[in-house]
């Protein structure tokens, strides 16, 4: 049974107050909050047991080294990939797509190769591959999903054309929820030869994730949204594709021998990781990601579907609310506008005067706004702490915002 | 009046033991460790005060981005910039550096166009530069030390020729802990219209840096390093340097439209900092730089000669102890090596059974240690912290060191 009431005694913050009401955290999209044991595993870190990792042989430096290292098996087994070597660290989704990007694709794509991506890509599955379109003429893919938010696998398939060399699709829409058959699409596009990449920053955050089972080649997630550290993160790379990639950041760590003409480097994952890593930061990902799976996946699954549910039927009561995205798949994010002049930012402020925080704007997915016809949107995002009476807060919250506007 | 022994109070870790004695710190070169009050601000702001920066409008996140905001103008103090937009938050100095590389060098660089650096560089300040001559046949010339350690500037001026468009030096090496007057090199590289990036990795760590009396184009900082969080840094980069940039990670915060055919950047230094940034590691950055401006540059500078003096002093009556490097300006960064066939990692695994962490390998500086035409040494490397009884301590460990193996 998922205690929520008990789990929420794990993240300090979710008691203090934000304009004098009890704080309700809703910005879960954005990056979420975190546990006792990490801020202690943090702490413990800088206090006791600091040092710089791989190149020391002093005691604190084996320590150190060995609690970073053991985050690989950590992540491995959090995404079941096959090998701890396919995890390569980093400081999050953005940083592991543009490794893909630079590292991957840009010394193999030519002018005119395509890469197809869906219409609701956050940003940072977007900028990248403009930047191969803009640098050196890749043609970007688009393709939309239908107006409950849905992406159709098949769709996606469908798009891939002889010029494509790469499918970059989210696993799970940070505006809609909606989550992706990423599985579907790989299948066809491993039928079609081509690799697939999958954004799983929102997705690993709710539901078990199965590198292995899904197919894909890349899969990046991101520490700050699991309950972890700012500026943590790993990729899951599919040992084909590292061995087809050349080093992305260079520097101390990544290389074999440095010449003053020639230069050779690690092996892979080290390849990719150049300098000092944010050890403690990555470090306490892993107390984390090992607190996620405490819980069990499967039961903050479980328990997000129940705050989807009674979410989903409470705003649909408010007739004056518009809600993008209803898909089936769809996990807790729930985006929308007032009927009427109300802007979203406002209606954000109104909301954080409750002490309830969303998030107001284009949720870095312009694309998807402009296809949603749709300027700005609120943007409520659940966690694995949130309860059924934050829904009743947000909505009770939402009631006085439309009155104010609208009344 | 520096009092160590106060300032001492302020680092948790000093107070640990290490193999059953008093742990004695050397490995500052490698990573600093971190006052209290820093580690307060990571726990105070992952327990009470997190959210995402920039993009939310609710009280969490307006507090969590003016906290992280203040920090440039610290970085500006600390470095002494002219404006706060010339500061660009990165990951330290490996990050700055591939910056640099990828978004001011790559699309400048032609085929035979020169880089000029020295042979004491850091791995961080070689191999983004191997990247540009494998992928694009740019020229790395090579500036030599002397016997002591010392790089004249005049001979790195001299090795700017009219197809040199960089210099890449270090400002205080981290195996020789030579300081270079980088200011006279920045002052005839600019009379020859050539920019100039200082790797102040080291050097910020041990004394005042003003980069508008240096004159340089490029000046990085590694959070760590100056007694800050993992994962943190900055890089400066003059106003005139950043309207050359193209953007190097891509991805949320640092564009402005972002369309299915088309996209247009943020302003600098936004557009130069991709996704959510390393949040709560930064902030701590700037609580590390406030703490050590309040100890004062010059203190801590004139604390760490009077460690050098001593030290110096001390290894020089160890006939059979190698020093690297002599110059006068040194920092207090000893590398050493024994005379007959103790390796670096046994006097090190020695070392630390007496509780002396000190680092011992290539440093990072494979061309430096060619050039010295040693295979690896041990480096002792000093912080604010450390005290002339630290210094009596190696010297003591280093004669068993010397008898266990050559007595």
């Amino acid at each position: 049974m998922y205690d929520v009431a008990q789990v929420r005694k794990d993240f300090p913050i979710l008691s203090r107050q934000v304009n004098g009401k009890p704080l309700v955290y809703l910005d879960n999209g954005a990056s979420a909050q975190k546990p006792q044991v990490v801020i202690d595993a943090v702490t413990q870190a800088y206090s006791m047991e600091y040092a710089n990792v791989h190149r020391g042989l002093h005691y604190l430096s084996n320590l150190a080294t060995e609690k970073y290292e053991a985050v690989r098996g950590i992540v491995k087994r959090f995404l079941n990939a096959g090998s701890e070597d396919e995890i390569i660290f980093n400081s999050g989704t953005t940083e592991a797509i543009n490794l893909v990007s630079y590292a991957w694709a840009a010394p193999r794509l030519q002018a005119g190769d395509e890469i197809v991506l869906s219409i609701m890509e956050h940003h940072a599955n977007i900028v990248p591959w403009h930047f191969l379109r803009e640098r050196q003429g890749v043609v970007l893919k688009w393709v939309e999903c239908d107006a409950k938010g849905d992406l159709d696998p098949q769709a996606v398939i469908d798009a891939i054309g002889p010029r494509t060399r790469l499918v970059a699709v989210t696993h799970m829409s940070n505006v809609l929820g909606t989550v992706v058959d990423v599985a579907a699409i790989c299948r066809g596009a491993r039928d079609k030869g081509v690799p697939v990449l999958v954004d799983g920053s929102q997705a690993a955050v709710h539901m078990p994730v199965d590198v292995q089972a899904i197919g894909c080649d890349f899969y990046a997630i991101t520490g700050h949204k699991l309950y972890g550290p700012s500026g943590s993160g790993a990729v899951y790379v599919r040992a084909e594709r590292q061995a087809e990639m050349r080093p992305f950041i260079g520097g101390g760590d990544m290389i074999r021998e440095v010449g003053r003409e020639a230069i050779t480097w690690n092996d892979p994952p080290m390849k990719f990781e150049a300098g000092t890593p944010s050890i403690v930061s990555q470090t306490a990902m892993g107390v984390a990601l090992d607190y996620m799976m405490g819980l069990g996946m499967e039961n903050i699954a479980a328990h997000e579907r129940r705050l989807r549910d009674y979410a989903r039927s409470r705003l649909a009561g408010l007739n004056w609310l518009n809600v993008q995205g209803n898909s089936e798949s769809k996990g807790a994010i729930f985006s929308f506008t007032l009927a009427g002049q109300a802007h979203a930012h406002d209606i954000s402020t109104i909301l954080d005067k409750r002490g309830i925080a969303v998030r107001a704007g284009t949720h870095c997915a312009m694309p998807l706004m402009e296809h949603m016809g749709v300027g700005a949107t609120c943007r409520a995002s659940f966690g694995l702490y949130n309860t059924v009476e934050e829904v009743d807060a947000l909505v009770s919250a939402l009631e006085l915002a439309n009155e104010l506007f609208n009344g």
